[in-house]
């Protein structure tokens, strides 16, 4: 096989490889994510990544049907790989209604592929993380949703970030007290690029693809124009909406929305009313969000969620109403290097305990042992090489400790504790007993706390 | 869309859905590995699931080559989905050398996917836990490995458990001494089959497909045999290898073997010599290791690995030899349902606080923040509805414990702590400051330990 033509190592156009420095802190928020979901009550769950063609075809959009990795199993079967985790949820709710009842809480991080323009920076395989809760309607959910978004950013390590809250409903009203209800689609889809092209263009947009008057465009805009405190806002929306009660029930929401949001910890400043917010998506029927971080608004929302009114009427007759929401893990790693919140390091662990006795390997052991007993975490390197050469790798990988114990340490029960960012070093006692070795090596490797 | 016919919700053949039960313990049992590969400097990584059909074709087993997903992608390219996590590492290891250096240790915890015979009870996705350390042949990454799997399985919650440990060598030696050498895949295929078909069926396919005579077969029949304690082993070994350096070196490896794990703290009736395993595998070269449950043992192995020598040899010149494991998960999981170690929930939260004086949403809001902002799990129900209703769905999902807070609880400042399992009930006050309520809470939710 030695002598067989060797084949060039590479990767798929639009797939990626994760070294451990990029999947160290996505591993990170990962888990941190979960910790917060299921604080909650999230529980989590997982579907297949191949499912049948009947189930993903016509469910997303016509792009993502377009960009379905679609193929024929060994046994004939039209399969396709899953797009999104919102369809899989779908079919899993409907499949499994009578197990799981409601409502129903759950979170699912997993990979989705899309055979996307990579010539966009798009991806073809990335991972979604959502959590929903389904089956019903109250409004308790929709609060947690944007209590869970606030948790989840906050312990991630973001300190300066607002969550967008708007309403479907009072868009909604409007379209139905300026008679535009039956084009809705193309209306939010104009209004969606409000940030984007301007009022004028939206403007221009909406009578062109909705047929509406320059009045009908006009009153939408200045719906969407509001703005002001939370107070204020919900005040001009009731003026605006008089005589529809879909709108003024929505804005009541919003009302509701915001203040129980601050009374479970949300501070106020982090959960703005923003009535522009469309969120292209048909599917939305109720309270969207999006969540903007202050010091890199550009790279838009890291996440994004709201209520819709039926799940999975593809599959079932149960009606599922529900409200979730959805971490962009791709972009927010992206921010939090931009931000340098991420130490790039290659190694999960702090401490480093080089081999250079090599007649001690025994010992070397049960001193790896002994400190991960303590809870730490401790690589012990494999060859008895030159200590540069074995301070070398611990320095590129990233390790924050060496404890270093040569021939003469030994004898004289004693290491050398060695601080790799500074070069400061200091000899410790050995002795177990007095757990001294802990207690400085504890010290050392929390000077930055652990996500 | 309402009025379009209805898809019938279903998995594909071989595929699965995990619902909260399974999935509870399964992403335990994942975060209780990546934390035990942290600790030892194990750093995560990822690869894609589809590689070009290249990287994979030829590279497993006849049988991974039949039972590969494969495709065309739209560009045109051939793929395929990964069948297993070695060709990945072995892919990625070559690709990212000057990058990663030597040693590299790394886990992998990914799905792969193979379109198996469903009939055996195989399912075409199934997760892989691996973890490796690749560049270096010192017999301290072996000894590492067997400690690894060892706080593995302590830390999963397993005491009676042995690892088996064998020596690729000890086999080749005596092949090579009786001149079987250029038979070796033939011979190890049909000594895998011991414990299954007895010593005179392998003795007969040794003579069959090796060519061999009935002494040669009678010879490896013989080192096979070989048992005993650690010490009895390796001096039977070191007699009947007399002669072969090769075999009578893996001895004394197998002997600093043993000894060094026990050094680093595994109990010796947990590492055992088993001079019969030879893993089917061609590809490893040294230590190999299976994990039996000694109450289980018919499951078969539940962590196997070993040595190899060259890892990548199909995509670099570059010589990688290395040692690894793999974790059985879907196994392990199985075996812990028979033996009654899983509590099937479907909730990650201990804690359930039913919704019931509709007036006071705010007031479960901010008690719920208090108590997850003192590290526990609480699910607020959304709805106010009958409190036996809520109480009901709490029981059905294995909530532990209710706090019950009703309108004369809000004026009192007391709730009901309620042991869900013994529905004991107790008051408690809600004052904040005396943390009462906490206090009494982490009492009763941590009555069993968590992974």
């Amino acid at each position: 096989m030695t002598d067989a033509p060797r084949i060039t190592p590479r990767t798929l156009k639009g797939f990626r490889d994760f070294l451990p420095e990029k999947m160290i802190p996505r591993e990170r928020i990962i888990e941190t994510a979960k910790r917060i979901f299921r604080s909650y009550g999230f529980a989590p769950i997982d579907t297949p990544a191949l499912e049948l063609i009947e189930i993903l075809k016509g469910k997303g959009s016509e792009e993502t049907d377009k960009q379905l990795y679609e193929f024929a199993d060994k046994g004939g079967r039209q399969v396709g790989m899953r797009f999104d985790l919102t369809v899989p949820l779908a079919r899993f709710t409907a499949q499994h209604f009578a197990e799981i009842g409601a409502p129903f809480k759950r979170y699912h991080i997993a990979t989705v592929w899309r055979g996307e323009n990579t010539q966009r920076g798009r991806f073809r395989e990335f991972m979604q993380c959502d959590f929903d809760t389904i089956g019903t309607r109250s409004l308790a959910s929709d609060i947690e949703t944007a209590v869970v978004i606030h948790d989840l950013l906050r312990t991630i390590g973001f300190e300066r970030f607002t969550i967008r809250l708007n309403h479907r409903g009072v868009l909604a009203g409007m379209l139905e007290k300026v008679g535009l209800a039956e084009k809705s689609t193309e209306v939010l889809r104009a209004l969606d690029k409000l940030a984007k092209i301007g009022p004028q263009k939206v403007t221009e947009e909406i009578v062109a693809a909705a047929g509406a008057t320059a009045e009908q465009a006009q009153a939408v805009l200045e719906l969407a124009g509001i703005q002001g405190t939370t107070d204020e806002i919900v005040r001009q929306l009731r003026t605006v909406l008089q005589g529809n009660p879909h709108g003024l029930e929505s804005a009541d929401q919003l009302a509701a929305l915001a203040a129980a949001t601050q009374a479970a910890g949300v501070p106020s400043e982090r959960l703005v009313l923003d009535v522009s917010i469309a969120r292209g998506l048909d599917y939305y029927t109720g309270a969207v969000f999006e969540t903007l971080l202050d010091d890199l608004p550009g790279i838009g929302s890291v996440c994004s969620g709201g209520r819709y009114d039926n799940l999975a009427e593809m599959y079932t007759k149960q009606e599922l109403p529900g409200v979730g929401a959805s971490l962009g893990l791709d972009r927010l790693l992206e921010a939090m290097t931009e931000l340098g919140m991420i130490d790039e390091v290659a190694t999960p662990c702090e401490i480093f305990l080089p081999y250079f006795d090599a007649d001690r390997l025994h010992d070397y052991l049960r001193l790896a042992t002994r400190l991960r007993a303590a809870g730490m975490r401790v690589e012990l390197y494999p060859e008895p090489k030159k200590l540069g050469h074995q301070l070398k790798y611990a320095d590129r990988k990233g390790f924050r400790v060496a404890v270093i114990v040569g021939g003469d340490e030994w004898s004289a029960g004693v290491c050398q504790v060695k601080d790799l960012a500074s070069g400061d070093s200091e000899t410790i006692s050995l002795d177990a007993a007095s757990r001294g070795l802990e207690k400085r090596l504890a010290a050392l490797v929390t000077r930055t706390p652990e996500a």
